[in-house]
């Protein structure tokens, strides 16, 4: 089964297309329990947040600057973390790696073959050709950066070339690629709907879309499903980090998440275009 | 002492534009270090490589993924190469690292704070905005992808953008930004003359550019010297990974790195245009 298909099973299973960024920062996590834990406490909050919230997801997507940021003992604790998934909910690796032949190819054993993940963000600014490594595990995803959510997004992506913004010149040959390969999608930050709307528009039906800045970055929830899904209401996932896992930095910080992660599931559950 | 003056100040007391790269890619080690150290074998290869020239060089560059693919042990394996490499000589992190707000400042805390290294390669697709963690550290380097040394570079970096490619937009951005921040550098392949021309006059003399693409990749030596280089021959860091470091799979690949290296040195200082 390639990914595409694998997460079309997974969000109709779990009837979410909600999921969990875990981007533990250590300097943000709860102090009760820094001071028990010391860094460790990054593990001990992923599994506590997991715990709470593993039936309202389909994926929790890993970023792994904040893991990296602590050392070799940071990537123990995300290969632990990675371990306390439960099956069935999709592990995505936001790496946006980008590099070329033997490198590339390092880069997806490291993330597939090493930690195991089910998908990986990727960056097209070497060229599609330079994410083959990642495409050639047909049952792994790979999302190209597309739209980014952050403000500086339009200096580049915005240019215009021959009569198109190059970040749609980025859509369209991943849409083309995705003729030979069932494993691509793309990132779009919510941040940006209208832009999200073109990106689905030209694409059409069969791209998955991976939408983060909604909740902190402050993107539109209701359009980002409205504009991100494709016709029959699916292959968007909508990723929210902070403003779940830090819902509270108290001793109540799980339940906090799991009411958050609870309202954005509903509330993107509601937003979704029914299947016609 | 900015990353740029400071980069100056090592080529010239090391007399040499050469960078060995550690691609240390474990499926290409000696087989007799594979047979006497196993996974170890990365570590005992780079210091062996790092003592033969280490008198050669100006810097080592490390691509991160060579390490990240065993593991938190390959990580490990990183810090200790790192330990080994002299006082003087630059660690450059091809790391290739493009994310957003605290992710961004998580990929620059484990570049430069945790592993200590003094530059790092960085990519342009989210805008100049995103790398401002990296350009923070003004003692650290942040070298920009401008026009990678891969064949599929072409696909999106020659896109034609209001009149100029996209490199060129890339290229010029980088230079405007260098007037606030004194770290700044570009990667133009060696597998790219005419571009790398274009982007030394666009950028004038004060941008370093560090060029990959030499030997195995069979970017021409002479030529990514002369267009790399200032006008006075300085500022270009010239990369050499596997022509180096694989020049024997036997028992003498030590020395026959250092001859390699000794030759490519060489060749590197009889092409640059004299100081003026």
């Amino acid at each position: 089964m390639g990914f595409n298909e694998g997460l079309l099973v997974a969000t109709r299973a779990r009837q979410s297309l909600l999921c969990v960024g875990l981007d533990s920062d250590l300097e943000r996590l709860p102090p009760h329990l820094l001071r028990e834990f010391g860094e460790r406490a990054v593990l001990e909050f992923n599994r506590w947040i997991i715990e709470a919230t593993k039936d309202l997801v389909c994926a929790y997507k890993l970023n792994l600057a904040f893991y990296e940021q602590l050392g070799p003992t940071g990537l123990g604790m995300l290969e632990e973390t990675l371990a306390s998934i439960p099956e069935g909910v999709l592990k995505i690796a936001d790496a946006k790696r980008g590099d070329i032949s033997s490198t590339a190819k390092a880069y997806a054993k490291a993330i597939f073959d090493y930690y195991g993940f089910d998908a990986a963000t990727v960056n097209p600014y070497l060229g599609l050709e330079a994410l083959e490594p990642f495409l050639s595990y047909s049952d792994r995803g790979a999302f190209v950066l597309c739209r980014t959510s952050n403000p500086g997004a339009r200096e580049f992506q915005d240019l215009e070339c021959d009569g198109r913004p190059l970040y749609l010149w980025v859509a369209e040959a991943v849409a083309r690629a995705s003729e030979r390969f069932g494993n691509l999608g793309l990132v779009v930050g919510a941040t940006w709907p209208e832009e999200l709307r073109r990106v689905r528009e030209l694409v059409g039906d069969g791209l998955p879309i991976l939408i983060p800045g909604v909740g902190a970055q402050a993107g539109d929830l209701e359009r980002a499903v409205r504009y991100g899904t494709n016709s029959r209401g699916e292959l968007a996932i909508i990723n929210v980090s902070r403003a779940v896992i830090f819902a509270s930095a108290r001793e109540d910080f799980a339940q906090a998440a799991r009411a958050a992660a609870q309202r954005l599931r509903d509330e993107i559950e509601r937003s979704r275009p029914r299947r016609s």
